[in-house]
Protein backbone atom coordinates (compact mmCIF):
# COMPACT_ATOMS: atom_id res chain seq x y z
CA UNK A 1 0.00 0.00 0.00
CA UNK A 2 1.49 2.88 -0.94
CA UNK A 3 0.74 6.60 1.25
CA UNK A 4 2.66 8.99 -0.33
CA UNK A 5 2.36 13.17 1.80
CA UNK A 6 1.29 14.25 -1.72
CA UNK A 7 0.19 13.81 -5.30
CA UNK A 8 1.46 15.55 -8.18
CA UNK A 9 -0.73 15.81 -11.27
CA UNK A 10 -0.32 17.16 -14.97
CA UNK A 11 -3.76 17.36 -17.00
CA UNK A 12 -1.70 17.36 -20.54
CA UNK A 13 -2.15 17.74 -23.67
CA UNK A 14 -3.00 13.95 -24.24
CA UNK A 15 -2.91 12.50 -21.05
CA UNK A 16 -3.25 13.00 -17.44
CA UNK A 17 -0.08 11.71 -15.52
CA UNK A 18 0.32 11.63 -11.85
CA UNK A 19 2.91 11.29 -9.12
CA UNK A 20 2.96 9.63 -5.48
CA UNK A 21 5.01 11.65 -3.48
CA UNK A 22 6.95 11.46 -0.31
CA UNK A 23 8.55 14.84 0.87
CA UNK A 24 9.95 17.24 -1.36
CA UNK A 25 10.25 14.96 -4.42
CA UNK A 26 10.67 11.48 -3.87
CA UNK A 27 8.55 9.70 -6.75
CA UNK A 28 6.90 6.36 -4.75
CA UNK A 29 4.63 5.52 -7.59
CA UNK A 30 3.28 6.91 -11.17
CA UNK A 31 0.50 6.34 -13.10
CA UNK A 32 -0.99 7.83 -16.81
CA UNK A 33 -4.03 7.90 -18.79
CA UNK A 34 -4.97 8.95 -22.09
CA UNK A 35 -7.10 12.13 -22.61
CA UNK A 36 -9.26 12.61 -25.23
CA UNK A 37 -9.35 16.73 -26.36
CA UNK A 38 -12.11 18.64 -24.32
CA UNK A 39 -12.10 15.94 -21.82
CA UNK A 40 -12.84 17.77 -18.24
CA UNK A 41 -14.13 15.44 -16.20
CA UNK A 42 -11.97 15.04 -12.98
CA UNK A 43 -13.49 11.33 -12.22
CA UNK A 44 -10.36 10.05 -14.37
CA UNK A 45 -8.06 11.61 -11.53
CA UNK A 46 -9.99 10.22 -9.21
CA UNK A 47 -9.47 6.96 -10.86
CA UNK A 48 -5.95 6.91 -11.07
CA UNK A 49 -5.10 7.79 -7.72
CA UNK A 50 -7.81 5.62 -5.55
CA UNK A 51 -5.19 3.31 -4.13
CA UNK A 52 -2.60 6.47 -3.16
CA UNK A 53 -5.55 8.65 -1.42
CA UNK A 54 -8.72 7.16 0.27
CA UNK A 55 -10.45 8.52 3.14
CA UNK A 56 -8.79 6.98 5.75
CA UNK A 57 -5.26 8.39 3.97
CA UNK A 58 -5.99 12.15 1.94
CA UNK A 59 -2.93 12.78 0.87
CA UNK A 60 -3.37 16.04 -1.04
CA UNK A 61 -3.27 16.55 -5.05
CA UNK A 62 -1.46 19.32 -6.68
CA UNK A 63 -3.35 19.54 -10.43
CA UNK A 64 -1.41 21.68 -13.30
CA UNK A 65 -3.18 22.29 -16.94
CA UNK A 66 -6.91 21.73 -15.50
CA UNK A 67 -9.13 24.16 -17.38
CA UNK A 68 -12.23 22.50 -15.88
CA UNK A 69 -12.78 25.90 -13.12
CA UNK A 70 -13.43 29.59 -13.41
CA UNK A 71 -10.07 29.76 -12.06
CA UNK A 72 -8.76 33.36 -12.91
CA UNK A 73 -5.69 33.20 -14.97
CA UNK A 74 -3.05 35.33 -14.25
CA UNK A 75 -0.99 37.74 -17.39
CA UNK A 76 1.56 37.78 -18.99
CA UNK A 77 4.19 39.39 -18.10
CA UNK A 78 4.48 37.34 -15.26
CA UNK A 79 6.53 34.77 -13.21
CA UNK A 80 5.31 31.20 -13.00
CA UNK A 81 2.27 30.92 -10.41
CA UNK A 82 2.49 29.37 -7.00
CA UNK A 83 1.12 27.30 -4.42
CA UNK A 84 -0.50 30.63 -2.68
CA UNK A 85 -2.39 31.27 -6.17
CA UNK A 86 -3.68 27.79 -6.36
CA UNK A 87 -7.49 27.43 -6.07
CA UNK A 88 -8.04 25.28 -3.32
CA UNK A 89 -11.45 22.94 -3.63
CA UNK A 90 -12.37 20.51 -0.62
CA UNK A 91 -14.02 17.80 -3.07
CA UNK A 92 -14.64 14.02 -1.49
CA UNK A 93 -12.00 12.09 -0.92
CA UNK A 94 -9.10 14.48 -0.74
CA UNK A 95 -8.31 17.99 -0.27
CA UNK A 96 -7.54 19.53 -4.21
CA UNK A 97 -5.41 22.66 -5.23
CA UNK A 98 -5.70 23.43 -8.96
CA UNK A 99 -3.27 26.31 -10.25
CA UNK A 100 -4.55 28.65 -12.48
CA UNK A 101 -3.86 28.88 -16.10
CA UNK A 102 -1.54 31.76 -17.48
CA UNK A 103 -3.43 34.34 -20.68
CA UNK A 104 -1.97 36.58 -22.47
CA UNK A 105 -4.19 39.16 -23.86
CA UNK A 106 -2.98 40.64 -27.54
CA UNK A 107 -2.91 37.99 -29.50
CA UNK A 108 -5.27 36.48 -27.38
CA UNK A 109 -3.46 33.18 -26.03
CA UNK A 110 -3.49 30.65 -22.83
CA UNK A 111 -0.55 28.44 -21.87
CA UNK A 112 -2.38 25.25 -21.16
CA UNK A 113 -0.43 22.50 -20.04
CA UNK A 114 2.56 24.22 -21.30
CA UNK A 115 2.48 26.20 -18.11
CA UNK A 116 3.88 23.72 -15.70
CA UNK A 117 6.87 22.95 -17.80
CA UNK A 118 7.83 26.59 -17.69
CA UNK A 119 7.41 26.24 -14.28
CA UNK A 120 9.87 23.02 -14.15
CA UNK A 121 12.15 24.43 -16.24
CA UNK A 122 12.64 27.54 -14.53
CA UNK A 123 13.14 25.32 -11.19
CA UNK A 124 16.00 24.26 -13.34
CA UNK A 125 17.29 27.43 -15.14
CA UNK A 126 16.17 30.27 -13.16
CA UNK A 127 18.34 32.31 -15.10
CA UNK A 128 17.61 31.31 -18.53
CA UNK A 129 16.91 33.68 -21.50
CA UNK A 130 15.38 32.56 -24.36
CA UNK A 131 12.72 30.52 -26.00
CA UNK A 132 10.99 27.28 -24.81
CA UNK A 133 9.56 25.55 -27.50
CA UNK A 134 7.03 23.28 -26.43
CA UNK A 135 5.63 21.17 -29.71
CA UNK A 136 2.36 19.41 -29.71
CA UNK A 137 -1.26 19.43 -30.84
CA UNK A 138 -0.98 23.00 -30.26
CA UNK A 139 2.95 23.79 -30.22
CA UNK A 140 3.77 26.55 -28.07
CA UNK A 141 7.14 28.93 -28.17
CA UNK A 142 7.51 30.67 -24.77
CA UNK A 143 9.82 33.40 -23.99
CA UNK A 144 11.53 33.50 -20.68
CA UNK A 145 13.59 36.36 -18.89
CA UNK A 146 14.70 37.22 -15.42
CA UNK A 147 12.89 34.45 -14.37
CA UNK A 148 9.59 35.40 -16.37
CA UNK A 149 7.18 34.52 -18.73
CA UNK A 150 7.48 37.61 -21.08
CA UNK A 151 5.23 36.43 -23.81
CA UNK A 152 4.44 33.24 -26.09
CA UNK A 153 2.53 32.42 -29.69
CA UNK A 154 0.60 29.30 -29.85
CA UNK A 155 0.43 27.35 -33.24
CA UNK A 156 -2.51 24.44 -33.89
CA UNK A 157 0.61 22.12 -35.40
CA UNK A 158 0.31 18.46 -34.58
CA UNK A 159 -3.65 19.01 -34.73
CA UNK A 160 -2.74 20.46 -37.96
CA UNK A 161 -0.83 17.59 -39.55
CA UNK A 162 -3.50 14.98 -38.51
CA UNK A 163 -6.49 16.77 -40.12
CA UNK A 164 -3.78 17.42 -43.54
CA UNK A 165 -3.09 13.33 -43.73
CA UNK A 166 -6.52 12.27 -43.13
CA UNK A 167 -8.08 14.66 -46.17
CA UNK A 168 -9.71 12.87 -48.94
CA UNK A 169 -7.73 12.24 -52.04
CA UNK A 170 -4.55 11.76 -50.30
CA UNK A 171 -2.23 8.83 -49.98
CA UNK A 172 -2.71 7.08 -46.60
CA UNK A 173 0.07 8.44 -44.15
CA UNK A 174 0.53 5.92 -41.43
CA UNK A 175 2.58 7.28 -38.77
CA UNK A 176 5.25 4.95 -37.54
CA UNK A 177 6.23 6.30 -33.97
CA UNK A 178 9.46 4.09 -34.15
CA UNK A 179 11.01 5.71 -36.89
CA UNK A 180 12.92 8.85 -37.24
CA UNK A 181 11.43 11.44 -39.29
CA UNK A 182 12.53 10.67 -42.94
CA UNK A 183 14.87 13.92 -42.88
CA UNK A 184 15.44 14.92 -46.22
CA UNK A 185 12.20 14.93 -47.28
CA UNK A 186 11.02 16.40 -44.11
CA UNK A 187 14.01 19.30 -44.26
CA UNK A 188 13.08 20.19 -47.85
CA UNK A 189 9.49 20.75 -46.93
CA UNK A 190 10.39 22.88 -44.22
CA UNK A 191 12.26 25.18 -46.16
CA UNK A 192 9.27 25.03 -49.26
CA UNK A 193 7.13 26.04 -46.18
CA UNK A 194 9.43 28.70 -44.58
CA UNK A 195 9.53 30.36 -48.00
CA UNK A 196 6.28 30.06 -49.42
CA UNK A 197 3.89 29.22 -46.92
CA UNK A 198 1.06 30.56 -49.10
CA UNK A 199 1.26 27.26 -50.90
CA UNK A 200 0.59 24.83 -48.30
CA UNK A 201 -3.21 23.73 -50.84
CA UNK A 202 -1.32 23.89 -53.52
CA UNK A 203 1.43 21.49 -52.25
CA UNK A 204 -1.75 19.31 -50.89
CA UNK A 205 -3.31 19.45 -54.24
CA UNK A 206 0.01 18.00 -56.05
CA UNK A 207 0.43 15.12 -53.52
CA UNK A 208 -3.42 14.60 -54.63
CA UNK A 209 -2.47 14.77 -58.19
CA UNK A 210 0.87 12.62 -57.82
CA UNK A 211 -1.62 10.20 -55.64
CA UNK A 212 -4.12 9.50 -58.43
CA UNK A 213 -1.76 8.97 -61.47
CA UNK A 214 0.41 6.75 -59.46
CA UNK A 215 3.54 8.87 -59.03
CA UNK A 216 3.40 8.94 -55.53
CA UNK A 217 5.65 7.21 -53.17
CA UNK A 218 3.83 6.71 -50.11
CA UNK A 219 6.46 6.81 -47.10
CA UNK A 220 7.41 10.34 -47.72
CA UNK A 221 4.36 12.69 -47.47
CA UNK A 222 3.73 12.54 -43.87
CA UNK A 223 7.04 14.02 -43.55
CA UNK A 224 6.48 16.78 -46.45
CA UNK A 225 3.40 17.92 -44.54
CA UNK A 226 5.09 17.51 -41.07
CA UNK A 227 7.59 20.04 -42.61
CA UNK A 228 5.70 22.57 -44.60
CA UNK A 229 3.52 22.91 -41.49
CA UNK A 230 6.55 23.09 -39.51
CA UNK A 231 8.09 25.44 -42.05
CA UNK A 232 4.90 27.92 -42.02
CA UNK A 233 5.27 28.28 -38.47
CA UNK A 234 9.27 28.82 -38.67
CA UNK A 235 8.44 31.57 -40.52
CA UNK A 236 5.42 32.79 -38.82
CA UNK A 237 7.04 32.14 -35.75
CA UNK A 238 10.32 33.96 -36.38
CA UNK A 239 11.02 36.51 -33.36
CA UNK A 240 11.16 33.42 -30.86
CA UNK A 241 13.85 31.67 -32.18
CA UNK A 242 16.29 33.65 -34.77
CA UNK A 243 19.37 34.56 -32.68
CA UNK A 244 17.75 32.83 -29.45
CA UNK A 245 18.68 30.28 -27.05
CA UNK A 246 16.03 27.42 -27.61
CA UNK A 247 15.00 24.62 -25.52
CA UNK A 248 12.35 21.98 -27.44
CA UNK A 249 10.41 20.03 -25.20
CA UNK A 250 9.83 16.44 -25.71
CA UNK A 251 7.26 14.52 -24.94
CA UNK A 252 7.33 10.65 -24.40
CA UNK A 253 7.68 9.41 -27.89
CA UNK A 254 6.35 12.14 -29.52
CA UNK A 255 8.03 12.33 -33.37
CA UNK A 256 7.06 16.34 -33.09
CA UNK A 257 9.68 17.07 -31.13
CA UNK A 258 12.48 15.54 -33.45
CA UNK A 259 11.32 16.97 -36.11
CA UNK A 260 11.31 20.96 -34.78
CA UNK A 261 14.83 20.23 -33.20
CA UNK A 262 15.85 18.98 -36.82
CA UNK A 263 13.94 21.99 -38.70
CA UNK A 264 15.57 24.70 -36.37
CA UNK A 265 19.00 23.28 -36.62
CA UNK A 266 18.73 22.89 -40.15
CA UNK A 267 18.15 26.55 -39.96
CA UNK A 268 21.04 27.10 -37.95
CA UNK A 269 19.25 27.70 -34.37
CA UNK A 270 20.43 27.13 -31.30
CA UNK A 271 18.50 24.28 -30.13
CA UNK A 272 18.34 21.60 -27.32
CA UNK A 273 15.81 19.05 -26.32
CA UNK A 274 14.82 18.76 -22.81
CA UNK A 275 11.92 16.00 -21.22
CA UNK A 276 8.88 16.88 -20.94
CA UNK A 277 7.62 14.84 -18.03
CA UNK A 278 10.52 15.65 -16.29
CA UNK A 279 9.73 19.30 -16.51
CA UNK A 280 5.87 18.40 -15.36
CA UNK A 281 7.62 16.87 -12.38
CA UNK A 282 9.58 19.32 -11.24
CA UNK A 283 7.07 21.85 -11.72
CA UNK A 284 4.97 21.00 -9.62
CA UNK A 285 7.71 20.05 -6.96
CA UNK A 286 8.82 23.27 -6.66
CA UNK A 287 5.61 25.00 -6.99
CA UNK A 288 4.45 22.61 -3.89
CA UNK A 289 8.06 23.47 -1.82
CA UNK A 290 8.12 26.96 -2.37
CA UNK A 291 5.37 27.72 -0.46
CA UNK A 292 6.05 24.61 2.36
CA UNK B 1 -40.51 6.29 -72.15
CA UNK B 2 -37.69 8.52 -72.78
CA UNK B 3 -35.26 7.22 -75.92
CA UNK B 4 -33.11 9.37 -76.28
CA UNK B 5 -30.55 9.54 -78.92
CA UNK B 6 -27.22 9.94 -76.76
CA UNK B 7 -26.32 10.98 -72.74
CA UNK B 8 -24.34 13.20 -71.71
CA UNK B 9 -22.22 12.42 -68.15
CA UNK B 10 -20.29 14.66 -66.05
CA UNK B 11 -18.52 12.76 -63.15
CA UNK B 12 -18.13 15.58 -61.20
CA UNK B 13 -15.99 16.01 -57.66
CA UNK B 14 -19.10 15.59 -55.22
CA UNK B 15 -21.76 14.45 -58.50
CA UNK B 16 -22.69 12.40 -61.23
CA UNK B 17 -25.29 14.25 -63.48
CA UNK B 18 -26.88 12.68 -66.59
CA UNK B 19 -28.86 14.40 -69.47
CA UNK B 20 -30.91 12.49 -71.59
CA UNK B 21 -30.03 14.41 -75.12
CA UNK B 22 -32.28 14.47 -78.24
CA UNK B 23 -30.61 15.67 -81.24
CA UNK B 24 -27.58 18.04 -80.49
CA UNK B 25 -28.85 19.44 -77.44
CA UNK B 26 -32.48 19.33 -76.56
CA UNK B 27 -32.77 17.68 -72.70
CA UNK B 28 -35.38 15.46 -72.35
CA UNK B 29 -34.60 14.45 -68.78
CA UNK B 30 -31.80 14.60 -66.38
CA UNK B 31 -30.75 13.46 -63.28
CA UNK B 32 -27.92 13.29 -60.44
CA UNK B 33 -26.60 11.77 -57.68
CA UNK B 34 -23.71 12.17 -55.30
CA UNK B 35 -20.62 11.00 -55.35
CA UNK B 36 -18.15 10.50 -52.30
CA UNK B 37 -14.29 11.07 -53.05
CA UNK B 38 -12.06 8.27 -54.43
CA UNK B 39 -15.71 6.40 -56.08
CA UNK B 40 -15.20 5.01 -59.64
CA UNK B 41 -17.79 2.34 -60.22
CA UNK B 42 -19.63 2.65 -62.94
CA UNK B 43 -22.50 0.72 -62.14
CA UNK B 44 -23.74 4.52 -60.25
CA UNK B 45 -23.83 5.70 -63.66
CA UNK B 46 -25.77 2.31 -65.23
CA UNK B 47 -28.53 2.61 -62.25
CA UNK B 48 -29.07 6.78 -63.43
CA UNK B 49 -29.73 5.87 -66.74
CA UNK B 50 -31.68 2.35 -67.16
CA UNK B 51 -34.54 4.12 -67.57
CA UNK B 52 -32.83 6.19 -70.80
CA UNK B 53 -31.04 2.94 -72.28
CA UNK B 54 -31.46 -0.25 -72.39
CA UNK B 55 -30.89 -3.36 -74.54
CA UNK B 56 -33.56 -2.71 -76.73
CA UNK B 57 -32.59 1.38 -77.25
CA UNK B 58 -29.22 1.43 -76.59
CA UNK B 59 -28.09 4.73 -76.27
CA UNK B 60 -24.56 5.86 -76.52
CA UNK B 61 -23.11 7.75 -73.63
CA UNK B 62 -20.13 10.42 -73.65
CA UNK B 63 -18.72 10.40 -70.44
CA UNK B 64 -16.27 13.27 -68.89
CA UNK B 65 -14.27 13.50 -65.67
CA UNK B 66 -14.40 9.85 -65.62
CA UNK B 67 -10.73 8.93 -63.59
CA UNK B 68 -11.16 4.97 -63.67
CA UNK B 69 -9.56 3.97 -66.82
CA UNK B 70 -5.42 4.21 -68.22
CA UNK B 71 -6.55 6.71 -70.66
CA UNK B 72 -3.34 8.63 -71.72
CA UNK B 73 -4.03 12.06 -70.88
CA UNK B 74 -3.40 15.14 -73.18
CA UNK B 75 -0.97 17.69 -71.62
CA UNK B 76 -1.08 21.94 -72.12
CA UNK B 77 -1.04 23.22 -73.71
CA UNK B 78 -3.88 21.84 -75.89
CA UNK B 79 -7.09 22.68 -76.69
CA UNK B 80 -9.53 20.63 -75.01
CA UNK B 81 -10.23 17.07 -75.73
CA UNK B 82 -12.51 16.15 -79.22
CA UNK B 83 -14.64 13.05 -79.54
CA UNK B 84 -12.03 11.49 -81.53
CA UNK B 85 -9.69 11.09 -78.89
CA UNK B 86 -12.12 9.47 -76.13
CA UNK B 87 -11.85 6.55 -75.13
CA UNK B 88 -14.82 4.27 -76.83
CA UNK B 89 -15.41 0.89 -74.28
CA UNK B 90 -18.20 -1.41 -75.47
CA UNK B 91 -19.65 -2.24 -71.76
CA UNK B 92 -23.45 -3.52 -72.03
CA UNK B 93 -25.97 -2.22 -72.05
CA UNK B 94 -24.62 0.71 -74.32
CA UNK B 95 -21.74 1.87 -75.73
CA UNK B 96 -19.59 4.20 -73.70
CA UNK B 97 -17.04 7.11 -74.53
CA UNK B 98 -14.95 8.54 -72.11
CA UNK B 99 -12.96 11.79 -72.92
CA UNK B 100 -9.48 11.89 -71.79
CA UNK B 101 -7.89 14.37 -68.75
CA UNK B 102 -5.65 16.74 -69.39
CA UNK B 103 -2.54 17.17 -67.23
CA UNK B 104 0.23 19.19 -66.50
CA UNK B 105 3.78 18.21 -65.79
CA UNK B 106 5.60 20.89 -64.12
CA UNK B 107 3.88 21.50 -61.67
CA UNK B 108 2.50 18.06 -61.74
CA UNK B 109 -1.38 18.59 -61.94
CA UNK B 110 -4.55 17.19 -63.45
CA UNK B 111 -7.59 18.86 -64.82
CA UNK B 112 -10.11 16.60 -63.80
CA UNK B 113 -13.59 17.30 -63.42
CA UNK B 114 -13.11 20.94 -64.20
CA UNK B 115 -12.36 20.03 -68.00
CA UNK B 116 -15.40 19.79 -69.33
CA UNK B 117 -16.40 22.88 -67.61
CA UNK B 118 -13.49 24.61 -69.68
CA UNK B 119 -14.77 22.72 -72.96
CA UNK B 120 -18.30 24.22 -72.62
CA UNK B 121 -16.80 27.56 -71.87
CA UNK B 122 -14.48 27.86 -74.51
CA UNK B 123 -17.71 26.88 -76.77
CA UNK B 124 -19.47 29.72 -75.22
CA UNK B 125 -16.63 32.39 -75.09
CA UNK B 126 -14.20 30.98 -77.96
CA UNK B 127 -12.55 34.58 -78.12
CA UNK B 128 -12.25 34.23 -74.68
CA UNK B 129 -8.65 35.23 -72.99
CA UNK B 130 -8.29 35.13 -69.32
CA UNK B 131 -8.77 32.75 -66.42
CA UNK B 132 -11.19 30.06 -65.85
CA UNK B 133 -11.86 30.02 -61.77
CA UNK B 134 -13.13 26.71 -60.71
CA UNK B 135 -13.99 26.63 -56.64
CA UNK B 136 -14.56 23.21 -55.06
CA UNK B 137 -12.93 20.42 -52.66
CA UNK B 138 -9.94 20.91 -55.08
CA UNK B 139 -10.27 24.64 -56.57
CA UNK B 140 -8.52 25.02 -60.11
CA UNK B 141 -7.30 28.22 -61.69
CA UNK B 142 -6.99 27.61 -65.85
CA UNK B 143 -5.49 30.37 -68.11
CA UNK B 144 -7.10 29.93 -71.19
CA UNK B 145 -5.98 31.79 -74.32
CA UNK B 146 -7.00 31.39 -78.36
CA UNK B 147 -8.97 28.51 -77.69
CA UNK B 148 -6.46 26.76 -75.69
CA UNK B 149 -5.63 25.58 -72.05
CA UNK B 150 -1.99 27.38 -71.89
CA UNK B 151 -1.50 26.45 -67.84
CA UNK B 152 -3.19 25.91 -64.64
CA UNK B 153 -2.92 25.60 -61.19
CA UNK B 154 -5.15 23.73 -58.01
CA UNK B 155 -5.25 24.15 -54.59
CA UNK B 156 -6.70 22.48 -52.29
CA UNK B 157 -9.81 24.42 -50.75
CA UNK B 158 -13.21 23.26 -49.92
CA UNK B 159 -11.46 19.92 -48.42
CA UNK B 160 -9.43 22.29 -46.75
CA UNK B 161 -12.20 24.42 -45.38
CA UNK B 162 -13.78 21.43 -44.38
CA UNK B 163 -10.98 19.68 -42.26
CA UNK B 164 -9.96 22.74 -40.37
CA UNK B 165 -13.67 23.61 -38.96
CA UNK B 166 -13.87 19.84 -37.71
CA UNK B 167 -10.43 20.35 -35.79
CA UNK B 168 -10.44 19.85 -32.00
CA UNK B 169 -10.44 22.38 -29.79
CA UNK B 170 -12.15 24.67 -32.49
CA UNK B 171 -15.81 25.96 -31.48
CA UNK B 172 -18.29 23.88 -33.83
CA UNK B 173 -19.11 25.77 -37.13
CA UNK B 174 -22.11 24.59 -38.78
CA UNK B 175 -22.77 25.14 -42.59
CA UNK B 176 -25.62 27.10 -43.49
CA UNK B 177 -25.92 26.89 -47.45
CA UNK B 178 -28.64 29.12 -47.36
CA UNK B 179 -27.04 32.15 -45.55
CA UNK B 180 -24.15 34.18 -47.81
CA UNK B 181 -20.79 34.18 -46.44
CA UNK B 182 -20.41 36.42 -43.68
CA UNK B 183 -19.09 39.33 -45.61
CA UNK B 184 -17.05 41.49 -43.32
CA UNK B 185 -15.30 39.17 -41.36
CA UNK B 186 -14.78 37.04 -44.79
CA UNK B 187 -13.29 39.85 -46.19
CA UNK B 188 -11.16 41.15 -43.30
CA UNK B 189 -10.22 36.93 -43.04
CA UNK B 190 -9.19 37.34 -46.58
CA UNK B 191 -7.11 40.24 -46.34
CA UNK B 192 -4.92 38.82 -43.54
CA UNK B 193 -4.55 35.38 -45.31
CA UNK B 194 -2.78 37.38 -48.43
CA UNK B 195 -0.89 39.00 -45.92
CA UNK B 196 0.31 37.02 -43.84
CA UNK B 197 -0.51 32.98 -44.69
CA UNK B 198 2.38 31.63 -42.68
CA UNK B 199 -0.22 32.83 -39.78
CA UNK B 200 -3.08 29.95 -40.34
CA UNK B 201 -1.90 27.76 -38.12
CA UNK B 202 -1.32 30.75 -35.20
CA UNK B 203 -5.07 31.94 -36.35
CA UNK B 204 -6.14 28.39 -35.64
CA UNK B 205 -4.66 28.64 -32.38
CA UNK B 206 -6.52 31.88 -31.35
CA UNK B 207 -10.26 30.74 -32.61
CA UNK B 208 -9.08 27.80 -29.76
CA UNK B 209 -7.59 29.99 -26.94
CA UNK B 210 -11.30 32.34 -27.69
CA UNK B 211 -13.36 29.31 -27.62
CA UNK B 212 -11.75 27.94 -24.12
CA UNK B 213 -11.81 31.38 -23.02
CA UNK B 214 -15.61 31.48 -24.00
CA UNK B 215 -14.49 35.20 -26.12
CA UNK B 216 -15.71 33.71 -28.89
CA UNK B 217 -19.00 33.87 -31.02
CA UNK B 218 -19.36 31.03 -33.05
CA UNK B 219 -21.15 32.27 -36.19
CA UNK B 220 -18.39 34.34 -38.08
CA UNK B 221 -15.96 31.34 -37.13
CA UNK B 222 -16.23 29.60 -40.71
CA UNK B 223 -16.44 32.62 -42.20
CA UNK B 224 -12.77 33.38 -40.70
CA UNK B 225 -11.45 30.25 -41.75
CA UNK B 226 -12.75 30.05 -45.49
CA UNK B 227 -11.31 33.61 -45.85
CA UNK B 228 -8.06 32.92 -44.55
CA UNK B 229 -7.57 29.61 -46.68
CA UNK B 230 -9.09 31.93 -49.45
CA UNK B 231 -6.45 34.52 -48.80
CA UNK B 232 -3.41 32.26 -48.78
CA UNK B 233 -4.15 31.01 -52.23
CA UNK B 234 -5.18 34.46 -53.43
CA UNK B 235 -1.41 35.33 -52.84
CA UNK B 236 -0.40 32.19 -54.11
CA UNK B 237 -2.49 32.43 -57.32
CA UNK B 238 -1.62 35.95 -58.19
CA UNK B 239 -0.35 35.13 -61.46
CA UNK B 240 -3.89 33.42 -61.90
CA UNK B 241 -5.85 36.77 -61.70
CA UNK B 242 -4.34 40.29 -61.27
CA UNK B 243 -5.09 42.04 -64.10
CA UNK B 244 -6.93 39.43 -65.55
CA UNK B 245 -10.58 38.78 -66.35
CA UNK B 246 -12.01 36.12 -64.54
CA UNK B 247 -14.89 33.56 -64.81
CA UNK B 248 -15.67 31.92 -61.35
CA UNK B 249 -17.51 28.79 -62.18
CA UNK B 250 -20.60 28.61 -59.75
CA UNK B 251 -21.88 24.65 -58.93
CA UNK B 252 -25.46 24.42 -57.55
CA UNK B 253 -25.34 26.14 -54.57
CA UNK B 254 -21.93 25.51 -53.22
CA UNK B 255 -21.53 28.78 -50.84
CA UNK B 256 -17.57 28.42 -52.11
CA UNK B 257 -17.80 30.34 -55.30
CA UNK B 258 -19.88 33.81 -54.22
CA UNK B 259 -16.61 33.53 -51.30
CA UNK B 260 -14.60 33.92 -54.50
CA UNK B 261 -16.32 36.34 -56.19
CA UNK B 262 -16.36 38.50 -52.89
CA UNK B 263 -12.72 38.02 -52.43
CA UNK B 264 -11.59 38.93 -56.18
CA UNK B 265 -14.02 41.67 -56.24
CA UNK B 266 -12.10 43.43 -52.80
CA UNK B 267 -8.72 42.86 -54.37
CA UNK B 268 -10.75 45.05 -57.35
CA UNK B 269 -10.00 42.00 -60.02
CA UNK B 270 -12.50 41.40 -62.89
CA UNK B 271 -14.54 38.76 -61.66
CA UNK B 272 -17.94 37.40 -63.38
CA UNK B 273 -20.13 33.89 -62.21
CA UNK B 274 -20.71 31.38 -64.68
CA UNK B 275 -23.19 28.26 -63.95
CA UNK B 276 -20.95 25.10 -63.71
CA UNK B 277 -23.81 22.96 -64.52
CA UNK B 278 -24.66 24.54 -67.77
CA UNK B 279 -20.84 24.46 -69.07
CA UNK B 280 -20.59 20.78 -68.39
CA UNK B 281 -23.60 19.82 -70.73
CA UNK B 282 -22.45 22.73 -73.19
CA UNK B 283 -18.97 21.52 -72.96
CA UNK B 284 -20.01 17.41 -73.65
CA UNK B 285 -22.74 18.91 -76.15
CA UNK B 286 -20.18 20.66 -78.25
CA UNK B 287 -17.75 17.52 -77.93
CA UNK B 288 -20.27 15.54 -79.84
CA UNK B 289 -21.64 17.60 -82.01
CA UNK B 290 -17.83 18.94 -83.51
CA UNK B 291 -17.65 15.13 -83.88
CA UNK B 292 -20.21 14.77 -86.12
Amino acid sequence: MITPDWIAADWGQSQLQVWAIQGTDTVLASASTPLTPGHSDLSAMWTLIADWATLASPAPVLLSGYDGTDMKPLSVPCPPPSAAQAHTADLPPHPLQMLPDVIQDSPLDRLGSALIRVTGFLAQEPDFEGILCLPGALTRWVHLSAGEIVSFRSFVAGDLIAALTQMPGLPPMPQDPDTDPDQPNLLEAVRDGMAKPALLAARLAGISAEHSLNHSAQAPQRARLTGLVIGAELSAARAYWLGQDVAVVQEGHDPLAPAYLAALRDQSAMARPVDGQVLALRGLCATRNAAS
